[in-house]
């Protein structure tokens, strides 16, 4: 381990109490690999302010003392981001304390939380006051409101809501010198200048740390309905999408893509889990609309649109769900995807985008030259199709060998993410680059679009001690 | 005039061509003022170049001489942001050849257009395919998507679709130093690092010059209603917005506020202007509520609305349009309140914008401390309350001289700054900085966000040539 500065680790406990440092190794285990134990590294301590002010305290100690910092939310991102590397010389900052609703302003449809509020508590915050906040994802229950930030989080509601740099209007980052910029206004208009907060979204830690956030909340939902559509391909599921959102316009909230293979695999491991039709079909959509009216004439429109889809060949078959039961139960279907997935084998996940019109031909294509150059690997590809992001993960022959599969995990990458970069796309959609993706990110990206990242990171972070080794 | 290098002019003629180059005093004059003739500037040249190319041969020759840009799109700006100043030394480069309609991708609901493509023309193409690009100002007739993006535009329908920056995908820039930077991807996810158009788009031309943009459409709209309601107070306005969106959600397009000051100067000075009812009140909101469903109750839902207002005392009256020329009459009343107050003398514009909840208190103290300071001033406070945005425009005293009043502007201007930082508003919420309002950004934006700001400009344009003298 790297020898620290000896009065560091004094300072640190003095700005941050007892509470707020950890230093011993049994403690600090569960801040060095993430909730999948896919990465783990080594901290000289963990870091865990209460306020704004002891996250300030504390980047500027380690700043002075030029050690490296690791910002860490719920760490249930995917791409190790949140996870030290394996010097042992770095510090975790954990954001988990800094908990507090701020304010709920409803007139203004804001909220403002810290960065350690977990996204569920802030769903539940807005459904008090009557207000929808709409970003869901998987890790809603344990993914904190900065991991969300950091990482410009996506999910199910994209579609309708953006994106969580969609739904932030303000922002307060302690910078990496320490000093705290105090952007937290609650403003929808405002050209005075760069947008400064657009360069810590997204930047997964690597700029400086969010501490808190003004957020936008919408008006709640009455009504809802949900539908599972079979189809008899990805091509019809574009068309379908596009005829459905002329139709529907922003009552289209939900509209998820899966293959007959994803959900066979979920139909096979998920326990309940039964097939909504009698047969099987190529591919399936789930379809949900809602609306701010209670007695919105929701299903009249969803058959009104499938009716249409059905007399065009678009739809092979559909079912609505009539009770709160069977929407939960349709959703459980697309939910366990990934985890059925599981139960086949090691699988290697890729979570790109093209833009939607493209979605048909990118999957023939690659499906076709990873048989090609893969034999047997199995597809099992599903998404949010309305925006152009697809989950393709693959995995091994059936009755294959684990070792022989994992060995080409790298040359698999290779042939999705050549063919993502046909389309235009993006080799990471939504999970963000953390350490798992950066340096098919240096391979992939456009030299001078890295070059103007490095040039962003030099002019914030000169002394590159926030998040080293992620993203860039 | 500063002395160009002997070899720059023939150089950029060889580049862009004869219809590239003007440098003739008399065709240059229409570039060096903008439409108003508020602000007016000197210039070595107007270039013009016709392509992405062209744009980028301009600016990598005028890099090497050291020789200053100026972007102009439309040239309908309101804060000089696209006038050069008065040495002569700096060159205008307009975009308004750069007008091609590059692609519309319907299924992945984008249109790629080129900067010098006017607003209404881009308006007009979404149409034609049967969707909806939403952006909507005065000026839509000769503003360009450049000057847009530069600018980060707002307008009416923000209330819903948000500002130009929210409708923008991806961005090609031509940097600093002249390389094109093609970020032009049509996707809706995409995590693999900095969101670098975030910094292109509202930078008024500072950090480099956008050519072209992916853009987003929405579902054509097949029905709409509009209503001139009759208030108390801007509180009862806030509070009625509150209750309509909760009951009409994204149905609700637009919420413009008036005083019934702005009417009576429109009634006064706007040729078949009449007020909606007999008597007057003391204040208005024009509702508009649209749907995608061509027999959408949107009638229904707005009388409930109202009927529910009416009874909380929050509405004294409202009319529905019935009729496609009566909805056109409402919109004229709030759209002529600009010119009619520059009938009534000279007019002092500040377009700022405060938190919605904020909206009452800011009016009320902001005209005490003006009627204190400057007894008789007419205060004209219109704009869009669902955006936190007033356009809080004063005229001199009934009957009394230009010149004393003019020269107030600066100190009626600190009051009405001074107002909107204490709920920490924006002294620009939609028109950006330009020339006009630097100098008060420099004075009422935090000392950390400039420099911030000054980092950034300085990591993308070191040698400060991109519109010297606008913004920072």
């Amino acid at each position: 381990m790297t020898r620290l500065p000896e009065d560091l680790l004094p300072a640190l406990h003095d700005a941050l109490g007892e509470a707020g440092l950890i230093t011993d190794a049994e403690r600090m285990q569960s801040y060095l690999s993430d909730w999948r134990n896919a990465y783990r590294g080594q901290a000289a301590a963990v870091l865990r302010p209460g306020t704004t002010e002891e996250v300030a305290a504390a980047v500027r100690l380690c700043a002075q003392a030029g050690v490296a910092l690791v910002p860490q939310g719920g760490n249930t991102g995917l791409c190790g981001g949140s996870i030290p590397d394996a010097s042992g010389a770095q510090m975790v900052l954990s954001l988990t304390r800094l908990k507090r609703i701020r304010e709920v302003d409803v007139a203004n449809a804001t909220i403002t939380v810290e960065a350690g509020v977990i996204l569920q508590q802030l769903q539940d915050a807005a459904a008090e006051v009557g207000r929808l906040f709409p970003l869901s994802l998987g890790a809603e229950g344990s993914c904190t409101v900065g991991g969300n930030l950091a990482t410009n989080a996506g999910g199910t509601a994209v579609l309708r809501y953006g994106n969580m740099r969609d739904l932030a209007l303000g922002l307060e980052v302690v910078l990496p010198d320490g000093r705290i910029w105090d952007g937290l206004r609650g403003l929808r208009k405002d050209n005075t200048g760069y947008d400064l907060k657009q360069l810590f979204i997204g930047s997964e830690g690597t700029l400086g740390i969010i501490t808190a956030a003004v957020l936008k909340l919408f008006p709640a939902l009455r009504s809802l309905t949900t539908a599972w559509v079979a189809l008899p391909s990805p091509q019809a599921a574009v068309t379908l999408l596009g005829q459905m959102r002329g139709l529907c316009g922003d009552r289209l909230t939900g509209f998820e893509l899966m293959s007959r293979k994803s959900l066979e695999f979920v139909l096979r491991h998920v326990a309940g889990a039964s097939d909504p039709f009698a047969e099987g079909h190529p591919w399936y959509v789930l379809i949900e609309l809602s609306d701010t009216q209670p007695d919105a004439a929701l299903n009249d429109l969803l058959e009104q649109g499938l009716g249409e889809a059905f007399e065009q060949a678009l739809v092979l078959d559909a079912v609505v769900a009539g009770s709160q039961a069977q929407v939960e139960a349709l959703w459980a279907l697309r939910e366990g995807i990934s985890e059925a997935q599981n139960h086949e084998g090691p699988s290697l996940k890729h979570d790109i985008s093209v833009p939607v019109s493209r979605i048909p031909d990118f999957i023939a294509r690659t499906d076709r030259a990873l048989q090609q150059a893969f034999p047997g690997v199995r597809v099992v590809a599903y998404g949010h199709v309305g925006d152009g992001n697809l989950h393709y993960n693959i995995s091994k022959p059936p009755g294959s060998d684990d070792a022989p599969f994992k060995a080409q995990a790298e040359a698999i990458m290779r042939v999705i993410y050549d063919s993502t970069l046909e389309d235009d796309g993006s080799i990471s959609a939504e999970h963000g680059l953390g350490q798992s993706k950066r340096a098919a990110a240096q391979h992939y990206k456009a030299p001078l679009e890295l070059e103007l990242m490095r040039s962003i990171k030099q002019a914030l972070d000169p002394a590159g001690l926030m998040n080293p080794g992620k993203l860039l």
